[in-house]
C-alpha cells in the first residue's frame, strides 16, 4: 500500500499544526462517506472498486478481446476525464512508446480541434484495421462529437454501415443523452457511465477499463489494488491514513501561503498521470477564487529546466514526489579502462541506484531552499499499485476539497466558454 | 512576422501603466545589446542567426545527410537546453508522431535516469541502424554522461570501435571539457557550442540544428526566420516592437500580483515548445525569490481539465496564447441526414473554423473572469515562423529579465542538488 513521508515538510509547519487539523479531516471524511456534503450525488466512485459487477468486468474483457481480434488499432474518442485516466495508466504501465512496441495500438482523439493532429492520426491508421470507443456522458461536447462524426464516416466508408457497427463501442449514460440515443438507434455496443460518477472520477468505470483492457493492462489487478485502497483508506480514520496526511499537509501549506503544488516523478512515463492528477485536483478545488495551482514536472529532465526556479524562485510552491520501487531488470553502468568520460565512480552501479541518490539529493536541496517536499511511496510499479494510487488520489482529493471548503464535484466555470463558443458557432438554442 | 495583441489585458492595467514602462524597456534592451548588464558574457545568441557561418551550416547539413544515409535512427543525448529546443521544433514541424510517420527516426536520451525508459529505447532501436549525437558543453552532467557511456558501448558492440566512430557526433565546447577531450582522443566528429551561448539559448547553434536537419527540418528557412526577427526586433526600439509589448505586459502583470503565466496553444504538438519556453523563462527569471511561474496548457484538451481552475480559481494567473494560421489542407465536417449527434449546425464547417471560434470564446470568458490574455500571432506554421518565434522569445526573455532586475543568463540554483548528489554518489572531489 501507499505510504506517505512528511519528514521534509517541517519548518514553517510544526507537528501541532498538523495534529490540530484532525477534527477537520474527520469531518471531511465523514461528510464524504455519509453523503451529506455539497455534490454528494456524485460520490459513486467511493465504492466503485468493490461494487463494479463481475458481469460488467467480464463484458469489458470480452469486448476488449473482440477488438484485439479484429483490429490492430483502437481510437478512443473523449476529452478531459473521458481519456486522461486511460491514457495515464497505459503510458505508465505499457510505456509511452506502447504504440511502437505493442501488438495492439491505442490512439486518443476528440481531445483537440487541430487539423494537423487529425491528419497525423489518419496517416497512423492508414492500411490498418481499426475500431473506435466513443466516450461521452452526454454526447454533446464539441471536440469528441466532431471526431466521432468524422471517424464514424471513415469507418462506414472502409467497412460499410454493417461492418462499422461491429467496430463502434459507446461508453455513455445508461439512460439518456445524445450518444445514448444514437447508440440505441444504431445498435452499437454500449457500456454505462454511472450517473453518480463525474468525469474526473471515472477511470475505474468502463470509461477507463475498456481502453486499458484493449491496451493489455490487467484490469483485474488494477481493480484489486483500488479495492484494497478503498477498504484500508476508508477504515483508518486517523493520521495513520496516508490520504489524511496528504490532505492535511497540502491544506496547511496552502493556508500558510503556498500557491503551487508540483507533482513530480522520476519516471518520464508518469507524465500523463500527472495530467490526470492535475485535472482531479484542479477541477475539484479550483473554484470560489481558491485552490492550489497543480502542475507536473518530469524529473530529472526538468531539474535542468525548472530546477533553478524551484530552488531560488518565489517561495510559493511545494512538491509532492511519487516514487516507485526500482524495476527488477537493472541496467548496470560498466567500467571503462580509459575513463575518458570520468564516470568510473559509477562503474558497477545501476541506473536505479543513481536515480535514488539523485532523488534524495534533490529533496534535501529543495527542502533546505524553502520548498517543502511530501513523498508518496507506492511500492513496485504494476497494476496493483497504480489501481491503489488512483483511488488514493481520488479519496484524498475529496477530503482535501471539503477541508478547503468547496464542492469537489462540480465544475461551474467550464460553462462560461462553452456558452460563448456555442453562440459564436451558431448552435441552436444559444 | 510575429504580432502581439494586448486587447485582452486591460482592466487592472491601463494604457498609461504600459506606456510608463518605456524607459525601463529601452534601458533593458540597450543593456542587452550593448553587453553592459549582468551575464553579458552569455549574450552571443543575440547575433547568432546572422553570424553563424555558411561553412558551419554546410557542415551540419553534410553530417545530417550522412547520418540519414547510414542510419534509420538518431539518438540525441542531452538534457535541459541540450535537447528541449530540438525536440520542441521537431514535434511542432514534423508532428509528435514523427517517429511513426517519417523515414528517419529521432529519439532523445540522457534526460532521465529511468530504467524503464531506457529499456523502451533499446527495444525501439532493436534491429535498426542508428547513430548518436552527444550534446553537452562540459560532458560532466550525470544523465547524458551515463547515457553516452551506455550507448557508446552498445554501438561498439554492434559495429566495432571503428564502425562506432562514424556513428558518434559530439556537440560540445570548442576548446575544453570532458566531452571535448574524449572526442579529440577518439577522433569523433564535433560541432562547437559557442562559449557565449548558454544551454537554454542554444537551439540555433549545432545543438539544435544538427538534430533538426536529421529530422528533415529545413534549417535554412528556420535561420531565415530567426534572422528576420533578429533584424526587425532589434531595430525597433519602441512599443511597436512586439517583444517590448510582451516583456512590458508580463512584468506589469507580475507587479500587479499575477504569479503564474500560462502559455497555451491549440496545437497539441506545441507541447514541447511549451517546455522549451518554460525553461527559457523559468531558468532566466526564477531567482532571488522572484519571477513568474511559467507553465503550459494544451487547448482545447486542458479546457476540460484545468478550464475550471483558470475560470474560477485564484485570480493569480494570466495567459499567453500562441496562434498559427490554419493549415491549407482543411478537414470539413460533413452533413448527416439523420443528425443523430445533433452536429449539423457545424456541417460544411472546417475543424479550423471551429477551433478559431472556440479560441475566441475562451479568450473572452477568461478575460471576463479575471484572467488577462496576451495573444501572439505567428502566421503560417512553418520553419520560417518557428525560427522567428524562437528568437522572439529569447529576446523578450532577456529584456523581461533585465526589467525584473535579475541576471537572465546564470543558474546558480542548479548547483545545490548537484553538490548533494555528487557527494551521495561518491564522485571524486565532493
Amino acid at each position: 500500500m501507499i505510504t506517505s513521508d512528511l519528514s521534509n515538510i517541517w519548518g514553517k509547519i510544526v507537528l501541532n499544526d498538523l495534529l490540530s487539523m484532525e477534527p477537520r479531516l474527520a469531518e471531511a471524511h465523514s461528510t464524504l462517506s455519509e453523503g451529506t456534503g455539497a455534490g454528494h450525488e456524485f460520490t459513486g466512485w467511493l465504492t466503485l472498486p468493490s461494487t463494479l459487477s463481475q458481469d460488467e468486468i467480464d463484458a469489458i474483457k470480452a469486448c476488449a478481446a473482440a477488438i484485439r481480434t479484429h483490429s490492430k488499432a483502437l481510437v478512443v474518442v473523449g476529452i478531459g476525464g473521458s481519456y486522461l485516466g486511460a491514457r495515464a495508466v497505459i503510458d505508465l504501465l505499457r510505456g509511452s512508446s506502447h504504440n511502437e512496441l505493442d501488438e495492439m495500438e491505442v490512439y486518443f482523439a476528440g481531445n483537440h480541434l487541430s487539423t494537423r493532429s487529425w491528419n497525423q492520426l489518419m496517416k497512423q491508421l492508414d492500411g490498418k484495421d481499426w475500431s473506435i470507443n466513443i466516450i461521452s456522458k452526454s454526447g454533446g461536447t464539441t471536440e469528441p462529437a466532431v471526431a466521432a462524426r468524422l471517424l464514424r464516416v471513415a469507418l462506414e466508408e472502409k467497412y460499410g454501415v454493417e461492418g462499422a457497427r461491429e467496430r463502434i463501442v459507446c461508453t455513455t449514460d445508461a439512460k439518456k443523452g445524445i450518444l445514448h440515443d444514437m447508440a440505441q438507434k444504431m445498435d452499437y455496443q454500449t457500456f454505462p457511465i454511472p450517473g453518480d460518477v463525474g468525469g474526473r472520477y471515472s477511470v475505474l468505470t468502463a470509461v477507463g477499463l475498456l481502453p486499458l483492457a484493449v491496451a493489455g493492462v490487467d484490469i483485474d489487478a488494477l481493480l484489486d489494488g483500488a479495492r484494497e485502497a478503498q477498504q484500508k483508506l476508508n477504515a483508518e480514520r486517523s493520521f495513520n491514513n496516508p490520504a489524511w496526511q496528504y490532505a492535511a499537509a497540502r491544506n496547511l501549506l496552502y493556508e500558510q501561503g503556498k500557491r503551487v503544488e508540483i507533482l513530480c516523478s522520476y519516471e518520464p512515463d508518469f507524465s500523463y498521470f500527472g495530467r490526470w492528477w492535475q485535472q482531479l485536483f484542479g477541477e475539484s478545488e479550483g473554484k470560489d477564487h481558491k485552490g492550489l495551482f497543480p502542475t507536473y514536472l518530469e524529473y530529472s529532465a526538468d531539474l535542468h529546466s525548472m530546477g533553478q526556479l524551484v530552488q531560488e524562485g518565489e517561495r510559493s510552491m511545494f512538491e509532492t514526489l511519487v516514487r516507485f520501487d526500482p524495476p527488477a531488470d537493472e541496467v548496470i553502468i560498466g567500467s571503462d579502462e580509459a575513463n575518458m568520460d570520468q564516470l568510473n565512480f559509477l562503474a558497477g552501479k545501476s541506473l536505479s541506484f543513481v536515480q535514488s541518490h539523485a532523488s534524495a539529493a534533490v529533496t534535501d536541496a529543495h527542502r533546505d531552499g524553502g520548498v517543502p517536499v511530501l513523498t508518496l511511496d507506492c511500492g513496485p510499479l504494476n497494476e496493483h499499485s497504480v489501481g491503489a494510487l488512483l483511488y488514493f488520489f481520488e479519496l484524498a482529493c475529496g477530503i482535501s476539497a471539503y477541508v478547503l471548503g468547496v464542492n469537489p464535484f462540480n465544475q461551474p466555470g467550464v460553462e462560461a466558454y462553452k456558452k460563448n463558443m456555442y453562440h459564436l458557432l451558431g448552435k441552436p438554442g444559444y
